[in-house]
């Protein structure tokens, strides 16, 4: 086989945001699976605001990732040279094959995919871990009910666009927040959002303010800081928050900034909010599949759009393309192809 | 009838703490009860942090008071003069009988209480509102399981004294949080609490490490700033927080400090938090009653250790009585004799 492999290792860990300077950018020979292993050719990889907590010495859900390793991601693409009695050649798969050209897998975690009703990057993008943290997180946390007011930050976002459309569906009055006029534009004219305000344009508390005039019942809470701020200051008695991610910080090394003011505070106590956290895998492997099936039958129907934004440069362009995420750069849920 | 009333009515609206100047102190003739109406000679008078919010021009749970009324408060007293079918002369009552020695009253919100079970001023005092709201906090919101770490603050308050006592009898390791060495030993020598933490003290933080050396699973939220930090920061995955009270910005004119800093945030989210807001009457009267009764079953056959601090001064030590609450002068659940 005269294809190589092509490993990106973290070997240092980044203080602030990630960079070149953090990764070793290998060559290898492909692996060869052992017995009850198989090989992945690894297609597309899915960048998630997760990976920069994954770089750090203490553990943020996972263990902290050792020095040296692979970085850790997840991906898809197809099985190769099977020795696992459950795994077929050909097979489409999504599991956390790292930023990689080729993984070696014994099974665990890894699901196999339907390519006939989802391309096999959407599985990663839309569907995936994207579409059962939007389903589980607005379902079990959220609770809404028809009419009520739903506002979901980095709602360009693969969870984000989610959230919105699953808000449409049962009811509710949707606000997505994003950054830019082509973000928000998307979200009305493409998602069917009833509101989008631009975060990053002038007068964002009043702007959220008219999108939301009554205040608002329900908040997916994607980025922290002062968007997430802002809104819980416009909460309506009895609100529900689901903290699904703080991304405004993420980066942040002193972790000085973000939280919540204290007029923020005043309003869980005053408005007897409900600000829960959550993350997808808290749920169960079962209420994940079935949220993905709900989804994939939903989009195959044509009634859930689904984007994602599939960047070129192959595992050496990872850094800078893991970096699009907190800038905002990515126009939906971020793939990089390998 | 040579007796005279004694009002203390709001007349502007602080800005900081409450002091004299924001309140008149009037004389007025006894007033007499329409048909359907019955007069209250008030004894005690209880003094609650919500005071403060109520002072406001903006609405609190309940709309401000306009200026010039008559300053709000629940009160304990003996009916007199009843032209009430539903009470008689002499009978012992709790309702919202403001900072006054007389009102007239047409017997809503007005609950009679057994004084052979209690003396009066603890049914305004350990019992009454602070123990329902232990109660139905602690049961309702944290959901304490034998074993778990139960962290309150404000525990030699009314409200925390009572929570420590319920988590002690569910099987829970409690810690209170209070101001000096005198609160302190209390929590441990009168109420029974594992630990207590003096957050005055130097080191609150690695103290409070101390005490709750595995984490927090359960925090009874009742000051917020730095002490509900130090606590945010210790949570345990899954935890619970009843915010029952933010008592450290209440006086606050900008409300710029306090909040949750942006660790605590954090720890909603990578711990899954769930944080809530809740105030008593929001689980209706027929549970506060039912947790009502509860106590005073309790506190009859002597499992539960219920205090007051009355002061002495009657209705014109009124402005200097409250104070007391947000320096914590106040030793156990405040209540001015009238």
């Amino acid at each position: 086989m005269s294809e190589q492999n092509r490993i990106v290792r973290l070997i240092s860990r980044p203080v602030g945001s990630a960079s070149r300077e953090n990764f070793a950018f290998e060559d290898a020979p492909v692996p060869d699976p052992g017995e009850g292993e198989f090989r992945v050719r690894v297609h597309f990889i899915s960048l998630d605001p997760a990976m920069r907590g994954w770089m750090n010495e203490n553990p943020v859900y996972v263990p902290p990732l050792p020095l040296g390793s692979p970085m850790r991601a997840y991906a898809a693409g197809f099985v190769e040279a099977s020795r696992h009695p459950k795994f077929r050649d050909g097979q489409a798969v999504i599991g956390m094959f790292g930023v990689q050209r080729y993984a070696v897998s014994d099974g665990r975690g890894v699901m196999p995919v339907d390519t006939n009703l989802a391309p096999l990057e959407r599985w990663i993008g839309g569907l995936g871990m994207p579409g059962a943290t939007a389903c589980l997180g607005t379902h079990r946390i959220l609770e809404p009910k028809a009419g009520e007011t739903l506002v979901v930050s980095g709602a360009a976002g693969a969870v984000g666009s989610i959230v919105g459309q699953i808000g449409k569906r049962l009811g509710c009055r949707v606000v997505g927040i994003a950054g830019g006029p082509e973000k928000t534009a998307r979200l009305r004219d493409v998602y069917g959002f009833d509101e989008a305000v631009d975060y990053k344009g002038d007068s964002f508390s009043r702007r959220l303010r008219e999108a939301a005039p009554d205040g608002v019942d329900l908040y997916f809470e994607n980025v922290g800081g002062p968007v997430g701020n802002a809104v819980m200051h416009r909460m309506r008695p009895f609100g529900r928050v689901a903290v699904c991610g703080l991304i405004a910080r993420y980066n942040d090394a002193d972790a000085s900034g973000g939280g919540y003011d204290a007029r923020a505070a005043a309003s869980i106590l005053l408005n007897r909010l409900k600000v829960q956290g959550f993350i997808v895998s808290d749920f169960g492997p079962p209420a994940f599949v079935e949220a993905i099936k709900t989804l994939a039958q939903w989009h195959a129907e044509g009634a859930l759009r689904l984007a994602e934004d599939v960047r070129e440069g192959g595992v050496d362009a990872y850094p800078e393309t893991l970096n699009m995420l907190y800038s905002g750069e990515n126009q939906a849920k971020l793939v990089l192809r390998v």
